[in-house]
């Protein structure tokens, strides 16, 4: 007899009842051929006392196993096997549990992506200097559950749990309508925007609209890996333009739209990734007038647009568009918090329509009872009393790691003072590993970027960005100190 | 001189500056073409009296204009729009204030989509048979704010607001290896698992792995129409194989596996949509040979396992697949409120890695905070305590849901009793239109599905489904006795 004691795996403390499980143990030492078609399964008395469970929960599971066609009974001898059990697999194994480790299907798919992630990634207990992410522990959570609480005792409150509109939250589309009218001169009606998760959905979702493979997208020489890599995904091409000190170059892209059909533009005009450089305003009504004169669409990303400490941002290309060539892409998780994501994607109710059947495609909609909880926080100034509270700090901690770098790494490091955003463009003397800089950072306790992000095939800088958000001043200190050593 | 009392819109109430809403306005007028290249602006004498902003706040603003490039000043004469302004477009508006209504842009986008989701559709007040959703005013809502709060209570709680692993919260998919295999006999570790907004986005998201355009995906006749919708959407071309009341025409698929390659069959074989009727245990086994003998991809959607009232359904699928060739789909979703979108996706560690690298693409990852709050839940026995009270109050409602249609509708509909799910399946009579039929109920104060969903190019059943679940026992009175009355 096979050693039931220690095949057969309950879990007493369990909702599901005992035979239930009892029964589904026995399915899988059938299927993973530990019991072979035609075997005899021991008597109720027998599997009783192996287990411990009443000779009644035993009977009542092999019923429930024969009126499922795995099992047969006998007269006088017993409970079987079925012996016309159809042959699964020659593969089979011979343990009781096969965790699905390791790729055996037959069936075939093509992996796109070159590198899976590693779980590592997310390890979240050491000090780092990320590339230019906010301080969580400043974000407002008490009045989020404040929020939630309130939602829950309202009388429709539960409506938020329903299916929802795949555009959003209409209550935090007219929310953003008023804040982005009154931070940036952008004039939009709720029909105009759809609620993403996040910037990042944004851009997908305007790429698979606009892209098909072979088209054409003109980005910059440097730029954001993670928009890079969505625009590859469509199967289209990018075309890479230089980017100085005032943004994209836009002669060389004029250049380059009289000999080539140009579906669309993406620029970060607010501070370009990873440089942190501000688009000038010639240059965006110059960018303007090519998208109407080209019929291309100009993918504005301002992720960043928040984050400003000189309190005079351009406004952006969006509100000086009236050809509405610009989807506007915005986001409100680096602001509150990058888990809790929620961004936005501003174009013609047309397109934001479209925007939406992709998205009820992908994941119906979003999370209705945030959407609801930060419409409030919009409304009653709190939101943007956590902005302004959270860009005095930043400003600190930004002076506070500039004042460092200007003083003890004036040899290794160039860089400006970025007027915006959470991060130092920072370029590193030539002699410098940034790889192995890294590596030995991380022996020392701390976390830095290894530079890869930023590099692709035109642009290879010996650069980092180095976020100053996320630390505080006693960790800024405490982080360049350890830069400082192993440099 | 311009209308600018009522041309300027301010928001005393708003943490934005006076002066940079001012210089807002200001660039709105200029784009939009009511302030023209050269003309004067009013002194900050007249604009301070007009708008009751001080003096002084106008001069910041002007000053802020002119930096940004937008007006000059001409000594002795005052401040002016600049001259050379360039060309930004012919169609320029002569209104102050123009929302983004009509898609006027130039870019070229093609819209895949037949039809734009209508706002309407989330209508929320009227007496509604929908067709099968949960009832979430029975949502333990209390006990996830607990959980938020405990969590904000640990201090190492708002590490669930940063990034995070794009696969979801490690700590839920633990918690669904030990209630996937206690539930249905699922052996699987962590590693196979990734969680997903809802089971829409793992059938997205393998879909996307497995199908490029041209590629054939077996579905049933009768079938889930947002499933068939993103299998479309890959260019994909859809089989439809017959179904019956035991699933899956399995003999019909193999005939077809003969003459033509597939790349993966889309099954919902707990409770088939929109019919609800079972796959036998012995078309399942065949299936998973198939699978193997022609290297096609299984992909088991069973969103609706938990909803199960006699106690005995066959495990799934993925289950007895000891070759990997099952994908498995299932969601939280509809078992606690489908505003709240957990579901996962389980195959091979390598096949769900691709799906978060193509994840990451598309939004990054979930919602920690929620996902950290569901895997306690799970651990205290919350989550499956919730489940079955729902169980018992949704049988109830099914069993006098199904004794009113038979007692009452005899003529007009015919159904049988779902074994599980949430939804009746039932056909009506030939005479009765569905259309006119809802149109009429919507009218008395109901609403109900209008058949349309169902349909497809093969399948026209005058049927409807009919959910029992997310109205109570008087609501459910009540709305039968309005359809008796119309039909």
């Amino acid at each position: 007899m096979l050693p039931y004691k220690s095949l057969i795996q309950l879990n007493r403390d369990s909702n599901v009842s005992l035979y239930v499980q009892l029964c589904n143990n026995f399915i899988q030492l059938i299927t993973n051929g530990t019991l072979k078609p035609s075997d005899i399964l021991p008597s109720t008395r027998v599997l009783s006392e192996l287990t411990g469970i009443s000779r009644n929960t035993v009977k009542v599971a092999y019923e429930e196993l024969m009126s499922q066609g795995w099992a047969e009974s006998v007269e006088r001898k017993g409970i079987f096997v079925l012996s016309k059990l159809p042959e699964l697999s020659e593969k089979r194994k011979q343990t009781s549990i096969i965790p699905l480790k390791d790729q055996t299907e037959s069936f075939i798919w093509n992996n796109p992506f070159s590198k899976t992630f590693a779980a590592e990634d997310f390890q979240k207990s050491i000090l780092t200097i990320d590339d230019g992410f906010p301080d969580v522990r400043l974000t407002p959570v008490d009045l989020l559950m404040r929020e939630y609480r309130s939602i829950s005792k309202r009388f429709y409150g539960k409506n938020f749990l329903k299916y929802g509109d795949p555009k959003g939250s209409e209550h935090l589309r007219i929310a953003l309508c008023r804040y982005l009218s009154e931070t940036r001169g952008l004039a939009v009606t709720p029909e105009n925007i759809i609620i993403t998760k996040g910037s990042q959905m944004g851009i997908y979702l305007a790429t698979q609209l606009l892209l098909t493979p072979g088209d054409k997208i003109a980005v910059g020489s440097s730029n954001y890996r993670s928009a890079d890599d969505i625009f590859k995904h469509t199967g289209a091409s990018l075309l890479r333009i230089p980017v100085d000190e005032n943004g994209m170059d836009i002669d060389n892209l004029t250049d380059i739209l009289q000999k080539q059909k140009i579906k669309a533009v993406y620029i970060i005009p607010h501070h370009h990734f990873p440089t942190t450089v501000t688009m000038s305003m010639d240059r965006r009504l110059k960018l303007l007038k090519l998208a109407e004169e080209y019929g291309f669409a100009v993918i504005e990303d301002d992720y960043d647009y928040d984050f400003h400490y000189n309190n005079k941002p351009y406004v952006p290309l969006a509100s000086i568009d009236h050809n509405r060539n610009v989807i506007y892409i915005g986001s409100i998780t680096k602001t509150f918090a990058p888990a809790l994501r929620i961004g936005f994607l501003i174009s013609s109710s047309q397109f934001t329509n479209a925007c939406a059947s992709l998205r009820q495609l992908i994941d119906k909609q979003g999370d209705s009872l945030l959407e609801e909880a930060f419409s409030s926080l919009y409304d009653t100034g709190e939101m943007e009393r956590h902005f302004r509270k959270s860009i005095k700090i930043y400003k600190q901690r930004r002076d506070l790691f500039c004042e460092i770098l200007e003083a003890n790494f004036r040899d290794a490091i160039t860089f400006k003072i970025p007027e915006g955003g959470l991060a130092v463009w920072s370029l590193f003397d030539k002699k410098i590993n940034l790889k192995e800089l890294a590596v030995r950072a991380e022996k020392k306790g701390l976390k830095i970027p290894d530079g890869t992000f930023y590099n692709n095939e035109v642009f290879k800088p010996n650069g980092l960005r180095l976020g100053f958000a996320s630390i505080n001043e006693k960790e800024i200190e405490h982080s360049l100190s350890i830069l400082q050593q192993i440099i």
